[in-house]
């Protein structure tokens, strides 16, 4: 009986946690139930994959961009890496970023080591990516370590955090040098680019880069995530691989259809413009209670500091994530936006701090 | 312009070449929009999942079964079978077998062989795998060879043949004797068991092997396969092991959704059953017009062998598969039914042969 | 006390069923020991082995080729193949191929499939390769499927026959006209070029075919391989992976000084010639004795087929290996000769026929 | 022709840069020529690999102990881990380690992640591996993280550092704790054993772990290491997997020959006894004459910390390993002594001081 209690309260909870809480926007669905008994080829060669890839070439001004759609971003992340690496190759990455912490070795079980420098606040910079090439090609034993064949980074990151448009390009300029491909983890990337802190566009963004992809799950689509390849050795047998990998969905109209609609009239900037709104109000109400924040995110993921009591007192009525302990009586917890968070669900979280 | 005319044409052809032409039955399209906006937990630990779980579970009459529930196939086939063998054994399947054929290696690129035998008609035979395995610990350079770790078959196969089940037991026999868990795919599962040639039971299914997956994509769903496991040293840890090959799904709750929906009312059974009466009056309509076909299918998949110069005329008005070339002036081509087939349909098929 | 007997006889046994039975040539076990304390760098990077590989570029008349040493074949062939491939391409070979049969999946193990073409007696043709890449690229479904990426042949095959210089020709002008590297395991190279039946010299070898191995193991070394690469691709990076798959020895010169006696005054050619002619002087007798042979081999390997009750009566004095059932009472067998292989020790075995 | 008299003064050098320079002790160079003609079965399923592994299991006083030889180092260490893994595990390794480091990435072109730990002077403690299991165990998203599921040690260290016996048994315990083989890597067992430092017998370290191999290359042996496993599970299918990574040796009896001569008389102990005397002779002259040591390291390889113009002055006559700058004016450098080192070599070392 307490178990139900506990349960029927855990079911009525506000849920911050993450942003996946939801299904998708209502377009999408609308979309999908209208176009359910048209038939299509399947493995993303309909219409509405064609439709959202030409959508696609011209948001970003890249008309020879091949356009790709997978279901989600591990899936991605290693289809991606694993089509760009030589066997001794592995990929450089901040120690927090996604495919090195929270994907089960994703990248190690497709044979590349993940290279590890110490991200700040979720980023890796020029400097660190440049000294750890430098001495990998100059020390005498080189060819017993891993190489260094391509570059991760997520924008935003882990962390909510940006890189500003002259980092990318000192980032990429380094890539240049030694001929890596620079990939950019856009899992949460509407909310990064319509975060107040953001200083490029999505087509600036893809012409710093060579290869990225355009985070569905978590704004605003059920599922999916479109990768965007502009480098022609990526481009060539790109889709053997997504096969092989899993990621070849049978229907894939689904992923176009929805990528078509998040991509008509801008829907994907607005649904992520709204949840970086609401993340920052939430992000004020915390700092006017005094609350630390751990790090100076910018879009849609917050980070408090709480009271380990307070953060239990909270829990009773919102779910949210712990992220990590700070001291012996504080943790830094997260609270995430998205496209379906509401104002008043927001102010109900304000409201009981 | 020629080529819009032609386009034109493919679009308001009617489409039978594969099973996975449209979106899903109308039962899921309503429950995922009644549900779109209830917050859950992500990664299929949420209650939709739990419930479809344990509908699965009463319904084979297997309580201690394990049900994980992946995006597609051969995701599910790479993450079931890389889950079970260590690094030197191979999978026994079917030459025709879909992991063999038409997954881009995907088996290979975890590490596995594929220990093919020559199907008939798809299916392979207790025998085959009897003498594979014998005759593998009978040579003496034994440990220089791939050692024989577990069986695949398709129930229905790729052919749309079906195994009775006094063969699935003999098959399962020899897996229990050399210590081989058996693996069926069950793509198709739904247009198997409701086959007026089907003589056994989901449940008992489920006890003739060790591990299987009830196929959605093909049988109703948008998208989505359940994996039911009964060999504990497989359903250890198995949840690692989607999340690396990328199948866990962010927002599980929509595979969840979807087979609850298909276990409730016995819908999953009904769409296929009506998929397969359509595929046997085609059958019949293309025997009386003199047509023989190419397997003896009591599935939704029809295999007729055609003059090429016929088969280019239905195909002006119809897409279908091309399977295999039989003679010179012949080939055998493929014709699916699906739930989403209509009688209209395949009548006006019918009249056009 | 009988096992003892058994233990005793098969000691006393002349044996035959392999060509790796003793150590090394003397004059490679003597320049080991005259070197043994001199100083020298690890990994290959000593003087011996650069005076190894110049002596094969010179003997090539190639000298551009990368020529790096191995410890053995399995070893040579999965590194030499997983770094030619992409992950979704696949080798192929005839079924009969060494790396299809022998190798427990060593090159499943790196991730690719052994694309199987039936062979004739261990030889595949052009025009099964150019069949198998033509059907590949005809299938609407190619990318569901491994794409031919390679092609491995055995010179001599396992069955120790030859292709003809046209033959070699051919099948390199279809790989050409497919992008693909041809690669030849020359495991036995030395008894291939001495035999009777060879009409092309080394350097023309090498010049059809964009890698090849010269096998040092079974052709007079106590072990080693020299894998010699002319594609440039292919030169990139190889140390990487020779490291990476276990590949590099440490004392590196132990294999530079076996390559350099080899290639000094032709040893390896003289060695490799005297066992050919002890083969066919076998192989006469047997024929003379009424004995038919499974294969046609003018190499050091021989399959005669013999009734099974005289194969275990010749296995009391002599061993040789089981190779294949031929019918209800008789077995291929196969008898080896090597650079160790003395006069007196053929005609006690003719002696027994 | 100034180029050449670099390379005359290169090979003039006393080489004290591994302990890898020169090729076997004496008796095995002598009883490889005693036994080169005798004829013995392949893959070291020959007599001299029975008389090796039982004077291993008596040594180790472990008589179902399984023992097998390889080759090299990397290609043993990827052999045992890929053996005791399963694809969601990684291995915890000191962030030094061989495997981690110098190894090109080995582990996971295996599959498999290196969860490395900051290490203190090569070492790891058992404090560090008990939190990073519990932390995974206890982040409730465990399974997006790999599984730690086995535990690399090397002894002595990459810094020539021993774990004292009470150090080892905490290790195993919580080895033992949480499910996980404890792997020792013995490169240069021998002369941690011997050290004056070592608290421990080789039959002890045996039975402190799942499985360790006893380094040959190194320590006498032309090349071959000696993996030794008490676990039943490691135990199962091993030359499998030998095979498969390309680890069996053709003519296994060298690798039987040489360690049944290395454990014959003590011979391994004596050689790495002695070479750990001149390293301590070399260590106190370096300390006499005001040299820090990087670490202290009671083993064959001693680290001197130099000033960079030192350097370069001794590199004129005597070659040793560069290893990490310590200062803007300061690198530490190694030294290493083997079997072969002469009192005399060690001698003109210290006068060049």
């Amino acid at each position: 009986m307490e178990k139900n209690q506990t349960e029927k309260n855990e079911q009525k909870k506000l849920r911050f946690e993450c942003d996946y809480l939801e299904g998708a926007v209502p377009e999408i669905m609308q979309r999908l139930a209208e176009t359910n008994l048209v038939q299509t080829p399947g493995y993303s060669e309909d219409d509405y994959c064609e439709s959202a890839r030409e959508k696609i070439r011209v948001l970003l001004d890249c008309e020879d961009a091949a356009v790709h759609f997978l279901v989600g971003g591990t899936q991605t992340n290693l289809t991606v890496i694993c089509a760009a690496l030589r066997p001794h190759q592995g990929v450089i990455a901040a120690s927090t970023g996604h495919i090195n912490v929270h994907e089960t070795g994703a990248i190690e079980a497709s044979g590349h080591k993940v290279l590890t420098v110490p991200g700040k606040d979720g980023r890796l910079n020029a400097g660190q990516i440049e000294e750890l090439c430098r001495s990998h090609y100059a020390d005498s034993s080189f060819e017993h370590m891993v190489q260094p064949g391509m570059v991760y980074i997520s924008y935003p990151t882990e962390y909510g955090t940006l890189y500003t448009k002259e980092e990318l390009q000192k980032i990429h300029d380094v890539c240049r040098k030694y001929d890596m491909p620079l990939f950019i983890d856009g899992a949460r990337l509407g909310y990064g680019l319509m975060s107040h802190a953001c200083d490029l566009t999505i087509s600036e963004l893809a012409k710093l880069c060579e290869v990225f992809y355009i985070g569905g799950t978590k704004c605003g689509a059920l599922f999916g995530e479109a990768v965007v390849i502009r480098d022609e050795r990526l481009k060539k047998d790109f889709r053997y691989l997504i096969k092989q990998r899993g990621g070849m969905l049978a229907k894939g109209r689904l992923l176009g259809l929805q990528f078509d609609t998040l991509f008509t009239d801008e829907l994907y900037f607005r649904v992520c413009k709204k949840a970086d709104r609401l993340a920052q109000k939430l992000r004020s109400a915390f700092e006017q209670k005094g609350y630390p924040m751990l790090v100076d995110s910018p879009t849609n993921q917050q980070f408090p500091v709480l009271l380990d009591a307070e953060a239990e007192r909270l829990a009773e009525q919102f779910s949210f994530s712990f992220w990590e302990k700070v001291d012996e009586t504080h943790s830094a917890v997260r609270f995430c936006t998205s496209w379906a968070t509401t104002e008043e669900a927001v102010e109900r979280l304000i409201a009981a701090l």
